[in-house]
């Protein structure tokens, strides 16, 4: 982008109505304006420009960008880092095996300790049904209380790197992939995307990717397909926003129970594993009750069961089965490619070899949404200072 | 504070003299002169002045601040790191599982190569009486060395965070709290504050708060009275260097039997559990030995030993004892609440709530306090380059 | 250094053919010309003039620099952070632990999902012979094909922390302080340097310091003699490497069979203890088998071996048979120090007391050597780059 189209995304990015996300936290997609959303779009996409560029999209002379991380993961520590690097954030990963949080007493008074200087909070925890963005929402809740009670001088704020109800950093990044390879949101009109369930040797991935699949890509225009083996129903809220966001867009919102009905003629394709809702509940209990046998005993069914749906595949034939035979192959990665990381997967290696490159773009968009996130919600008038970082022109290089 | 305000805070730094502190530790607070103690106080107010008017406090284009924990720490550890940030120094861990850093030549090694470009480095070393300070003033010498024969071109700063002898970031913060809730020194004499013992269910916490506080606070005017059940006596040298202040301050310094006592009419209260001196000392010996059995033993007793002083908690009815019953009641964090983080500890939940927002506000001074030792080491005449600051009023967030 | 002396080094790197550096990793010395192993001194030398004079040399005003160890390592770690923070640049470290980080599809991955704002990526794989370097340049070629396809907006550049072929920034540090020792490559001329084995109690170090070592110093017209027991042979090609250097440079590069043959007359002495080549392609072979028993087995072969030649050490006595009495001892530390760090070891106490500060200085290169790395990899004019921050006279701390 050179310094007149970025000029013009940056005029444009004033038509929206953003201002309201300023001191607030990113947590679910569907709790966002579609002004919003578009904004988080159109600050990304001026983010990455600017780098392009060659210019500094140093914000912050200094401050801190927390992580909390309640499971492994590399790709989204990146990304937080990234964009907090890219903002001049310094980043502290808050470790809980060191520093041993827990809910309660403890969440308000360690939430209030980490974040005298901090603007962000970056959290993941997707491991259990009902608990992640539960966690989140109440550390929200204790910076509130600090703020107001003038503890904090700040007011972090937080960003959902992923919990058990939606993954916006991961479908917010996939969306505008999405747009950008289509040329705009303007021509996704009646496009459609199969979300579709996929077989994987693993059990218990998290529902965060289709639930934020299906919650935010009913709202562009594009024509959604949920497609899974029965028993791996996703969360009824999120299928009911879903359906509504698709009414209001004029467009649809469809189930099938095949990976064949929701592939044909698609122009998008997910194919991904993830666990049945329900399991997930059960085994969120078990781990309550500490029930190591209970656990056990799941962990064999949910696998033998997995095993009942190994054709839900991304084949070649299938993908030929997609408009034009050229649907776009959309997966949050890692996947699992038949006969590379396992036995059998969700992808056939030919499909993932041809697609890989389209695969990392489609990543490289989340650090950009999250310095997004994080900038919409530190400044009331992001277009000033996107321009002024576009006027200053201070090199990244010096 | 506003500019005019933040300017006067600054003139009136430069009538103390503290050009002493540039290139020295920062390891108890007894070691320091009245005037370095108040100067350290005035730039913390003035660096959370110019944070709180939005204005950059990036002393530092470069450079890092090293971290040192020899104890798990959530508080301590974002305090450090806050400090370095706002000072634009990059944090590094030194993580001792990592990297086997130990005592002796290794030591000294360890020290020189770690410093090559460190301005400070921050140690947590509380775990065995007559360790920890004496491990930072090993450190300390080898830094010196280095320095001397040109290994170093900067003798980094060591700052204290907390060790078997002294914790004063904490105790710093917390008399800085202190003088800011009453309005300023001028306010402080005659003034009761009782650091009490109280129970805890759990054992071998550090003595360097206690210490800390009649180190510190007796050099102030405020009448301070040290309140434990026989047997809990803190280390005697620091009784001694608590008792000369209080002479020098022409105030009380005393010795209570119960907590009963210690809270009658006090203006300010302290109750917080801690070890045995002497039973340290002895557990510190069994780890020497790698003494097994020695150490359940006594960790058993000591249990036991606190169990018999339950009584020692800071109960409402307690507080309706202090001065007009409106003591201000400190701690530092996280305590052991009754019925909250413990069955039986060292506060009525009730008490804590009723505390809570000033108690986060009495760790809010921690991030502030270790960068003022930080500038002051660094820095031959802090109040030019604060001074530098204010005027250039770069905006900390562009 | 002063300005003017700064100016002149400046103006003699520019007589410096290093630009086809220019976004190249920095992975063996043998596969860098004399002019970009010049220039690495050149810039190394005036980085360190610039915060000698107090000057800033932030290039970066955002960017990470990504540290992968596969070892356990303190010194290699802060130099690597410390130079990343000297040219303003983040650290973020990839914990395979956490990170699950592997070979094949992985590694492609991986190094694309790390890189999307990285500058740098310092790996340290020197446990295996033959996987090490073959690691590194997966992870080259995986971020090439990443750069190329336009996933990656920058190519990061690799930096060889230490592999089982070449440790370059150890040697080149060590270099760049016999060139300062002696006061200018000039006069290195028919000195001659002794790298030989030592003695230590330990097994399995890695060989890329002594391989480092006669690859390097070859090329300097210094005389290399490699000294070692029957049974510690190094790579044969990098042996072939030090001849073919030695041949172009016109010195000599010999082998001898006992430490006392080596030091004689010697000027510069490098004992170091390192494993057998064969041996360590054996446990390789053992470790890919998961051969427990067979790993057992090696180990204690590899120990009663190594204690044949306790005679292997740096004596005072050895020590007065080089040139005057008075050589340079080097040593890439720790060191096994007889009766300090171990029973017997590599060098005898007082030898290493009395030169711990050249040893200490000796080290102090590093991290100036990784950030010249750095600068020459990601800057085509460095020289443009230097004069810039010499005339702009930023102070380092402000």
């Amino acid at each position: 982008m050179d310094k007149a189209r970025l000029s013009k995304r940056i005029d444009r990015l004033t038509d929206l109505s953003c201002g309201s996300m300023y001191h607030k936290d990113f947590l679910e997609t569907w709790h966002k304006t579609d002004d919003e959303i578009a904004a988080t779009f159109a600050v990304a996409d001026i983010l990455r420009g600017l780098r392009e560029a060659g210019l500094s999209a140093r914000v912050f002379d200094s401050g801190l960008g927390i992580s909390i991380f309640r499971d492994n993961s590399t790709r989204t520590r990146f990304s937080f880092v990234s964009a907090c690097n890219l903002l001049g954030l310094g980043l502290q990963d808050l470790d809980e095996g060191k520093s041993q949080i827990a809910h309660g007493e403890t969440v308000r008074e360690t939430a209030a300790m980490v974040s005298f200087m901090a603007e962000t909070i970056g959290i993941r925890d997707d491991m259990f049904i009902g608990k992640g963005n539960a966690y989140m929402r109440e550390v929200a809740a204790a910076l509130e209380d600090s703020y107001r009670e003038g503890v904090l001088e700040q007011r972090p704020t937080i960003v959902n790197l992923q919990c058990d109800r939606d993954h916006p950093t991961q479908v917010m990044a996939d969306m505008l992939h999405i747009i950008n390879s289509y040329g705009g949101i303007e021509n996704l009109k009646g496009k459609k995307i199969a979300m579709t369930w996929a077989y994987s040797p693993s059990y218990g991935k998290p529902l965060s990717v289709p639930q934020g699949v299906v919650g935010l890509m009913t709202r562009f225009g594009l024509d959604v397909t949920l497609a899974h083996p029965k028993g791996y129903e996703i969360m009824p809220e999120v299928e009911a926003i879903a359906q509504e966001n698709a009414k209001a867009a004029g467009c649809a919102f469809k189930r099938a129970n095949s990976m064949e009905e929701a592939f044909e003629n698609a122009d998008i394709v997910y194919p991904k594993s993830w666990a049945p809702f329900a399991a997930m509940e059960k085994r969120s209990r078990l781990y309550e009750q500490n029930d190591q046998e209970g656990i056990r005993k799941l962990e064999k069914e949910l696998l033998a069961q997995n095993a009942e749906f190994k054709k839900w595949e991304c084949t070649e034939k299938l993908m030929q089965s997609t408009h034009q035979g050229k649907a776009l192959y959309m997966h949050c990665l890692p996947a699992d490619i038949t006969g590379v990381s396992c036995k059998e997967g969700e992808v056939e290696a030919s499909v993932f070899d041809r697609c890989r490159t389209q695969l990392y773009k489609e990543a490289s968009y989340k650090p950009y949404i999250v310095a997004a996130m994080i900038l919409l919600a530190r400044k009331r008038n992001p277009a000033d200072t996107l321009r002024g970082l576009l006027e200053a022109g201070k090199p990244r290089i010096g």
